[in-house]
């Protein structure tokens, strides 16, 4: 039996919002210690991480491993059914062919069941090395979703330079070629309005628009977004989900044959 | 000579975005008493039914019975026109291919006429039998409309099913199933915001939701919606019109065979 | 060397939101006392007038006459770049076949630059004769909006017959006609929100619905605009900017032949 509650179903939501158009169907990997979601995107080109702990949930039981397979189209239907707070319940028989989403609303009177065929999928676990990162940068999640749909509209790829004072986004196209620079904040107050920046030394590296677009769909999930480059690994894009986990997306970066 | 005056233009505005995508075009039958529509849809699958009174009228004169038949479409884009709290005065003389509305916006300083032609439509009125129905529910038109919008993303038929303690509706497609259930308001105080059924036997039908969702376009006219079925009846779809009348849709369930 | 600096972008983004759709690209004259655009529209129906004083810009220097030709979809993907409280720097070298536009936030914390390749375009300077004109109508811009995009659903033009007592607007079509009209205020306190007549002769202009619903895209810029009719002679819409300069469309009245 596996069983798991949400006070408020928009977290999951925002979270199938984030990765439905990267993801057509996913695996959801259930154990004791909570849910885990890794998967390659259509075009295995960024991987997509999505951790939720055990211990987020308003209730959370979890008698034996679980894999479901799920059409995450199909589950973003189903929670657009949901209010915001409506409370949510997720459960599976061991063994079951089916999941079912229950929501409540507050006020108790309407409670709507959706019983969802679950798929079989080829499953695909990349282990993720720790890396220390040359560079890490924590920005205002709506300022990063901004200058990477401003850019994308000017190029393809997108130069994210970063240095201790800041960090410049370029590009260039047919119309001509756009900068943004932001500088570190100096004096912050709010940690979440400021442009926050380790470096070990610095890096220039160049991503796909496409991709780092797609990531952005997750800025309703939080007012911070961390990215964490190197030379020649993975650029991550991560999300912190309040009280519930994170979700990451990684993208290698393109190499100079690519660029043009 | 034909004249109804209405101080807020907004309410057949209202009307004509409920009835517009069932009816392009109707009949609408002038007497002493009011205004009267009865129209099968253009699939000739469901029935619309308006009553407008004429003391609902700030001002109603109608010399002789006139039936005038409209482009729902084009009577809708002349009251686009129109800001909500305009006065509209609708015209026509006796035997007249035209009718007229006049808007008159409440700062009295501009004036809009639109003179419109009437078509010659074939009449068909249906006698509608008064029936005892065996469910009537009263509900929040809001809350009923999301159901159906809901239910129509995962199967084409809506069944409901009435009981004392609630009404549930449900459907199942390639997805899955859904149901969803309401109870009835225990102890309420605002009418408008309660569930209020009055069972005479509990019933069970199921409906097309393409029609169920067309219907909900008359949900800005009434906070509330009545529905009444019994079996083998159409259900009846009703929303009051506030002073001025009702909007009635009619709809056949589905027979066993149609339901898969 | 040139450059100009406003601290609003937004007003140069209603700029380009006005006469984007009417000019695909055009040349910015730019001298000591100011930036100069004058363009037919690309269908050579209408003309465009844009005149931005050198002394409404917080910052303005052109050591020499200088032509950018632009492209003006490009230039308004740029702008959309910027919020609408950025400050703005338009940068070009004496010679130079690419400008700068520079944004930079209230807060100082990004700054963002994007260089757009020039054009080269050909230039045809109209001279304008200055005319004493029968009407000048001065009405509430969003009003004007209003019953222009009201009346063009209606018929392809619209006949402006303007009095002492107030202005009518009309047009007819398959569906019927329409005529608005809206009588010179009284008394009027606010001025923005009156229509005022300067009347020497009555005077009944038929126009494109097209291109007045074209010009109406300056309604941000203004809360009044300005209609000067004689008969034989363009009418002439002016918005004008606040502070920094106006914008002007001119429309050949259509004559008789073409009004069928």
């Amino acid at each position: 039996m596996f069983e798991a509650r949400l006070t408020q179903s928009a977290s999951i939501k925002k979270i199938l919002d984030a990765i439905k158009d990267l993801l057509n169907e996913a695996s959801f990997d259930c154990s004791e210690s909570g849910i885990q979601l890794q998967a390659m995107d259509h075009s295995h080109v960024s991987l997509v991480s999505l951790t939720l702990k055990a211990d987020g949930f308003d209730k959370y039981r979890c008698d034996r491993n679980l894999t479901m397979g799920m059409h995450l189209g199909s589950m973003s239907k189903i929670f657009k059914c949901s209010s915001n707070d409506d409370t949510v319940t997720i459960t599976a028989q061991d063994d079951a062919d089916t999941v079912t989403f229950t929501f409540e609303a507050k006020k108790q009177e309407k409670i709507s069941d959706y019983e969802m065929k679950l798929m079989n999928l080829d499953q695909e676990h990349l282990g993720i090395p720790d890396t220390d990162f040359s560079c890490v940068i924590k920005m205002p999640s709506g300022e990063f979703a901004r200058i990477v749909k401003d850019l994308s509209q000017f190029g393809e790829s997108i130069i994210i330079s970063c240095t201790k004072e800041g960090v410049r986004f370029s590009t260039s196209g047919d119309i001509g070629s756009a900068n943004v620079k932001i500088a570190q904040t100096a004096n912050f107050e709010k940690e979440e309005e400021s442009v926050i920046i380790e470096m070990q030394e610095p890096v220039v590296l160049t991503f796909a628009c496409q991709y780092l677009n797609s990531f952005t769909k997750a800025t309703p999930l939080s007012n911070v977004v961390q990215l964490s480059m190197s030379d020649n690994v993975p650029l991550v894009v991560e999300y912190q989900i309040p009280d519930l986990g994170h979700l990451r997306f990684y993208l290698a970066p393109k190499i100079e044959e690519d660029e043009n």
